[in-house]
């Protein structure tokens, strides 16, 4: 048995730690990927620290890893996997196949889902397994050093405008320029949109339109907020804070939708004559399904959309950590292994 | 000219007294009616006691009208109306036909909207006048004493399903058994769908299975709302009233819809995590388009759907009045014009 060297905190809040694991004999359909990169999330952090009340110590982070497969399944090896092959392993890690979210293709739905650092260790490590339909195959076109944080921020923004049938003919607005902002400035705005950010810090302005947004608008400046009022197809909320929520509702379009993927902490209280008046609608979504990363990967390649991101070796995963938790990151943190 | 003889209240919360008024001469777009029969709302009673905030007085309430045409104007005669013929007239009155929700054939959505009694006479007349797009063609095979009630409150619950792709093979709940509710269940069983009411009076059981409805479930009974959690595809909220909002929300599957209709007073506190974590939609609407209201009236038609109603002469329109507001209508109430 080879044991699998990783990086884990040994309670919450802790120091990563040099760690190592035995990952038991591999499942039938499963397949360990050694890591080359692995991007680092906010997610990451939230369950470090346990914010969700379900983390287990030690615990390994890491669910944006790309590397190459090191090992398959006999059942994985069916499943136009090989050995040598560059996959990528996101927030997901487990799917049944068999319930009704799952046969209907949207295994990230599935009633029993396991993500890759809930229950099971992550992939700031030398190697993660995962089930062979989420070692997802990376298309040559794309950088391996930038792609990691597609595979959960990337899909997060990426999804709602696949699966709410968005049209390029459509007006976005984003609230939030980080991790997930800047993602979906550019994915909206290749997808042909009328893209515009929406910041508290106007000193982003200039960045956020290097990412593709047409028009910044200070969400604090009610003024600026009111001359944009009515007029958003979709607005994508990736800011993990409470917001002006009256504010927010009322940049939308008759038709309009307001899209929430950052974790904001407080119910958000939705007046139900905002909804009837203008035939409004509200949703959220987490990640997406397989094919849906597939599709977003060959768009990705397509049109050279990619994360802006900040590399560290993985041996540094404390700085990184901490720089992530100071909010510097710029904007998303790839790891890269360096075990030797 | 000949006045237009009307009920009307001369302050808020009034009672309806008799009342004449000139219309003017008749717009070049324009289609007056004479009323046959009208349809109660509690939109009326809101509009009556300036709820609201938008009432003027004289104030004459009605916007669920059935009656034939008794004028045409120019323009209106060419299009496809005649003297005599059999329309209805419902929520709105106006719509300019040349903003971007008119051209895209939802002229409920239209900038300058005019529901028929807002800034406008109602239907408690012997005559009211509409624009010819808002002069519903009433199919031969629909009851005209029963009819009236679906150009409101009908089109409210009927739009969700033809909107929002509701399909034959899914579950969908009502809450609230009233004059809306009874509809959404007549609508939704006709669709197809395996129909839940939800009432917090179950002595409304047995008729709610009249009406459709394959189960009833008790909002009071936290054991019940349980058992069907995470099971429904759609769920109408059709009360008026706040409810227990996080066990509304669970009542959804992934990818389920809530879907407001009801004035709910309270903004409604939505937790991000529950639309994240189920890839939730939450929605709402404000009645329907011509072409919507056109093809409920013959899907109605086909199917022999009409609301369960009880009919007052128009001259004891207080009594009626008086009826709704104690909450007694059974279901919907339907005003019989005697004007002599």
């Amino acid at each position: 048995m080879t044991l699998i060297r990783a990086w884990a905190a040994q309670k919450a809040g802790g120091p990563l730690e040099s760690y190592e694991y035995d990952p038991g004999p591999l499942g039938p359909e499963e397949v360990e990927t050694a890591i080359e990169y692995c991007g680092v999330c906010h997610s990451d952090l939230s369950m470090l620290d346990n914010e969700w009340g379900m983390s287990k110590y030690p615990f390994v982070p890491g669910h944006e890893a790309i590397g190459r497969i090191v090992a398959l399944g006999e059942i994985a090896q069916e499943k136009g996997l090989k050995v040598g092959q560059r996959v990528g392993v996101g927030w997901n890690a487990r799917s049944c196949l068999h319930c009704r979210y799952c046969l209907q293709g949207e295994q990230h739905l599935c009633t029993t889902v396991q993500p890759t650092i809930v229950g099971h260790h992550g992939a700031f490590a030398e190697r993660v397994r995962a089930h062979w339909v989420w070692a997802v195959p990376i298309p040559d076109g794309l950088d391996p050093g930038q792609t990691g944080p597609l595979l959960c921020g990337g899909i997060t923004v990426f999804a709602p405008l696949l699966n709410h049938g968005v049209t390029p003919t459509q007006r976005v607005g984003v609230i939030g320029i980080g991790g997930l902002g800047h993602m979906a400035i550019k994915f909206s705005n290749t997808w042909g949109c009328e893209v515009t950010a929406f910041t508290s810090r106007m000193s982003k302005a200039d960045e956020a339109k290097s990412f593709g947004a047409h028009h910044v608008v200070s969400s604090r400046d009610p003024g600026a907020m009111k001359a944009v009022a009515g007029s958003f197809d979709l607005v994508l909320v990736t800011a993990n804070a409470s917001l002006d929520w009256d504010a927010v509702l009322s940049l939308l379009a008759p038709k309009g939708r307001l899209h929430i993927v950052g974790a904001v902490p407080e119910p958000i209280p939705v007046p139900a004559i905002a909804l009837i008046s203008r035939q409004m609608d509200m949703s959220g979504s987490p990640t997406g399904s397989r094919a849906a990363i597939d599709t977003m990967l060959d768009f990705a390649a397509r049109h050279h959309v990619a994360p802006k991101v900040e590399h560290f070796p993985m041996s540094r995963v404390n700085e990184a950590m901490d720089h992530l938790r100071a909010g510097k990151a710029n904007y998303r943190i790839v790891l890269d292994a360096d075990f030797t």
